[in-house]
């Protein structure tokens, strides 16, 4: 696998309202797009620093993968997964799966910002919630 | 604050030795620095993709923060920070200070790779350990 780059950091928060102000802050930037992205029952903001977004991800209710993150973080929001961007996700899927990877997605799915995602399992990724992205063409 | 770009992204790890090729295929790279930080008591090794580096960090001995971050996370590894690049970061500190950000580091103080390094505390940070890096003149 040869990614582009680090296409976002998916950061967990209670709510975007709250948390918008400290990362405008950090970044130095304003939020350029908020985005629901049902699928995955989150409201996402972001933020650009270099080449890399920051994507800040608030639960639309108790069943999204995010608020059970948040649960098991102690209520607190954190540091959730990195992205890596690649030229062809559906490819880079099954390399990852060649090479002893096990996947949550078995096929490249829509992401939030038009994006073809999938995620590596973090069991087989060090703890390290992975995911890759290709960008819409 | 103004960062130019995300400079690197830690990531814990009980052993470097068990978790490189994982981030070897992940990156398509080869690690490119392995060094010791006495000071932060971690074995670090370095890949790069992008812009941004990947910091493996692994424990030293079981007083190191990183032994204690895998001990709260159940034995595993994760991320542990991201560290945004800046220009002065004496003065991104005193403007973090100023802003109600409490700080982990008054002062900067010398991290791996000869970078100039500050950390903000979690606690104002929405979760997310983050560091402050300056580039060795």
């Amino acid at each position: 696998m040869k990614p582009t780059h680090i296409e976002h950091l998916g950061i967990a928060v209670t709510s975007l309202e709250e948390t918008m102000p400290f990362f405008e802050f950090l970044t130095g930037s304003k939020c350029y797009n908020i985005e629901v992205v049902e699928d995955q029952k989150v409201k996402t903001a972001f933020f650009k620093v270099g080449e890399v977004k920051i994507e800040l991800l608030e639960p639309t209710c108790p069943e999204s993968t995010i608020a059970k993150f948040i649960e098991k973080n102690g209520g607190k929001g954190g540091i959730h997964h990195v992205a890596f961007n690649v030229e062809n996700v559906a490819e880079a899927l099954k390399e990852a799966e060649a090479a002893g990877i096990r996947l949550i997605d078995l096929q490249p799915r829509k992401g939030a910002e038009n994006l073809m995602i999938g995620f590596l399992h973090p069991k087989n990724t060090c703890g390290v919630l992975t995911e890759l992205c290709e960008q819409p063409k």
